[in-house]
């Protein structure tokens, strides 16, 4: 299942870090809880975190109705939905070739509303299983009143691609006589202890969560 | 220090979340790595990763020169630059109330194209000091052709606004006899044990790492 994007979207810059292979970009996108949602308004553009969740072929994403952008999206506007994983920083010994470790998803496109409330309803179980699997079921279902003040929006994933950094700093050869300490610092997104709200009955389990 | 953004910059939805002073714009710009920066090219949105760091008045992003994105925006073309810091899942008794505490900041602008090698070098120096404090300094300079192969922007903070997450759940009254855990799961990002290069030698320490 492979999905190389038009010429004009492939990665430019070391593109030696460029994938373009399904099995990456869904990788990736299994692992993050937020997309960064840009679109054109009168111009300019906007960029805005969305809570996101890959769905088969699309990325679902998904807000209020009164979030201006997910109307414009809704309505056909191209957005450029990015998801960056931050692995680590790459400490070199000089600044010019320290860098980090990540692990990204860029993909254009335009979006397609999500109007019908069975596959709604469908997409958003998916999301809140994406986000935290095992807690959906647990939980009421969703009243007509949520479901119509909710906007779902899917993006295609047929022109995404990813980059990806791994490994240690590249330095060149004088510059590794430095004594200077060279490596990697891993940079993890990890879960605190769970903060049981005052409604909580004493002896509920928290949930177990998502292992990365 | 205040900057009121234009009206139409002000956040509309969950406008109690939305903050406009610089000090809560600063403090979250100060925690973060990563900035996702959009530009608009041949009309469509495009939304890119960059390291970043906020010196004064300014967010300052830096990347190659080869980096389309960054040339668009040394030209003059308006950018949106949006920082967001995830700090936990916020889980209530129905799908609809839960939530993420998270801190963002929106910025729009047209950035300013740091040419003067004098001020490039101050900025960048200032960007690695903010990713790794200290660790500039024992480092050699950079040379005048990696100096120009890096495109140093800064954008201006007076048209910044942020918008805030904290604390639990709010499910309304009857979602709260569910007997089912509500409450905050914590997410930080967090360091893992420093990996040194093989070219390290034994007994250079790691370098001290930035207290979040």
């Amino acid at each position: 299942m492979s999905s190389l994007p038009v010429p004009n979207l492939r990665v430019g810059r070391l593109a030696d870090r460029a994938h373009y292979d399904r099995d990456t970009v869904d990788a990736i996108l299994d692992a993050a809880y937020v997309v960064h949602v840009g679109v054109v308004v009168d111009g300019a553009p906007v960029v805005i975190p969305f809570a996101c969740a890959r769905v088969g072929d699309e990325l679902v994403i998904h807000g209020s109705t009164r979030a201006g952008m997910l109307s414009a999206a809704a309505a056909g506007a191209p957005i450029c939905a990015t998801v960056t994983l931050l692995d680590g920083l790459v400490l070199a010994r000089s600044a010019f070739h320290s860098s980090m470790n990540y692990r990204s998803v860029v993909i254009h496109g335009v979006a397609r509303a999500v109007d019908d409330p069975h596959e709604k309803v469908q997409l958003l179980d998916a999301l809140f299983d994406h986000l935290l699997p095992g807690r959906r079921e647990q939980l009421r279902a969703m009243s007509s009143g949520e479901l119509s003040a909710t906007a779902v929006i899917a993006l295609a994933l047929d022109r995404a691609s990813a980059k990806v950094r791994t490994g240690g700093p590249n330095d060149p050869e004088p510059d590794k006589r430095h004594e200077v300490w060279g490596g990697v610092i891993p940079l993890t997104l990890t879960y605190g202890e769970p903060q049981p709200d005052g409604t909580t009955a004493i002896g509920v389990a928290p949930p177990e969560m998502r292992k990365f």
